[in-house]
């Protein structure tokens, strides 16, 4: 049995599993008008930051949702210079996202300062490009910000959200979709968090479903390991405005001016491919 | 707190990590001459055989760790006749394997036959190819066996054995795969599982360096989520004599005459994508 005092532990109900990480001691706690955030010292995967009981990312494998929520997508555009964060607040994509030298402005939307101001104390390596230039955080609703968006002004969104309960349950729908579809150039991208392909398909389901009803011509879910998230395997859904999603930009990949640990071109088109399961519900051309 | 009665937890030590699956009961536990067997029913998923404490696998998962121990190294070989499948007792490995209509004779050494018996109770759809006339069941020392087996005789080795501890120590060294080495005809194939590459870059890298000691001219890892297995993320570890691993036949994985639930050509392309830290740790041609 593990002792709730050396264990931070992650129930997934409807999967009948678990998650434990051991913990030295609690860090920090606190209620904001959104959310319950808490972060631990852990034994072996540095710090963890809990957001109403649900593990969002430690030290030691953050890595490797932040480089697939953000690379992948930017090197299938083939020019990104105009990039929004909704959601992100730990700041963890938008150094990613920075990492791209042709990025001119991105704009992280977190409807919770608090995160942001979290992860500038216990996860300093996720928040040290937010000096840049090019960065804006807003702390604001990023369904209303997606709303009022100046039509077209968008070459990709990156949704960086919770799970669809509570306040990112407006993320996945038809609605806020339609929204995006609106934002984005002619050509633009959308990628989304979507869950585990193990314990969720009929949530990614339902997304693709919602992604198509508001217009958008093409999608591609990407999967990925996710060590700390349940089933610990873990997908995102890109969506593309007026054409397939086709090739990525595998030569910049091989040039990128950056550092990753997890991505490459490699991994990228590896992260494409379809388990047989997901193919037979969804259908598409993997074979 | 996980309640013991209603929790089946394993404990990673040296990762500070734990996974638990909720058990309606205990089905099952003998200790055998080897090790400790036992069989939970679970809420969610299916059947669970735990093995000395960790979890080998369940009704609802198995099929991705089988598929890519199996299918991946079949389809690397040009024309695959005789296999050995040391370890594998659940016959999960031995069932995929079966399904190469090429294939003319197929060993399974596990030195427990109590797995065997336990698994044709408790997961009868993994033994259900158990009675092909092309399958021989041992239950012997897979060291020795390999050890003594005619040179030159076999076409692919699958090593499915727990991990390098207890029993299956043996199975991790220089020794064995120079046995192996012999044992396999020419541009034969080595696969063995190679744990978690989030927690175990050491084991890898170690049999990496044990296998070309060992005279095997290529090595080449796959990458494949495993739900219950630790970090959720796991490996198998291809080496082949005599020349480099290669492509694999894409158009016979295209027109096998068999169903899959993970596999397909463009997950085996993916499982071959090295992440960049593994690259960078190992070297090797991904970008």
């Amino acid at each position: 049995m593990l002792d709730e005092k050396d264990w931070f532990t992650e129930v997934v109900d409807t999967a009948g599993s678990a998650f434990s990480l051991r913990i030295r001691r609690k860090l920090h706690a606190e209620q904001t008008p959104y959310q319950s955030i808490a972060v631990y010292e852990t034994e072996h995967f540095g710090n963890l930051m809990v957001i109403d009981g649900f593990t969002m990312l430690s030290s030691r494998e953050n890595f490797l949702y932040h480089e697939m929520l953000a690379h992948p997508v930017l090197f299938t555009h083939p020019a990104p210079r105009r990039v929004c964060i909704i959601g992100g607040g730990d700041c963890g994509t938008l150094r990613e996202v920075l990492k791209h030298p042709d990025v001119d402005q991105v704009w992280q939307v977190d409807i919770d300062e608090r995160v942001t101001r979290v992860a500038e104390r216990f996860f300093p390596e996720l928040t040290e490009s937010n000096a840049d230039p090019r960065a804006q955080l807003l702390f604001d609703d990023g369904i209303r910000w997606i709303r009022d968006a100046e039509p077209a002004s968008l070459d990709i969104i990156i949704i960086d959200s919770t799970d669809p309960v509570g306040p990112a349950e407006g993320l996945f729908t038809a609605d806020f979709y339609r929204n995006c579809m609106a934002a984005l150039t002619e050509g633009g991208l959308l990628v989304q968090q979507s869950e585990s392909p193990l314990y969720h398909m009929d949530i990614i389901a339902g997304m693709v479903s919602d992604l198509k009803e508001a217009g958008f011509s093409d999608t591609r879910t990407l999967f990925f390991p996710q060590a700390i998230y349940p089933s610990g395997w873990w997908s995102a859904t890109m969506a593309r405005k007026d054409r397939a999603i086709g090739d990525f930009r595998r030569a910049d990949v091989d040039a990128r001016p950056f550092e990753t640990r997890y991505y490459n071109a490699d991994i990228h088109a590896g992260a494409l491919a379809q388990p047989e399961f997901f193919r037979r519900r969804l259908g598409g051309s993997a074979r």
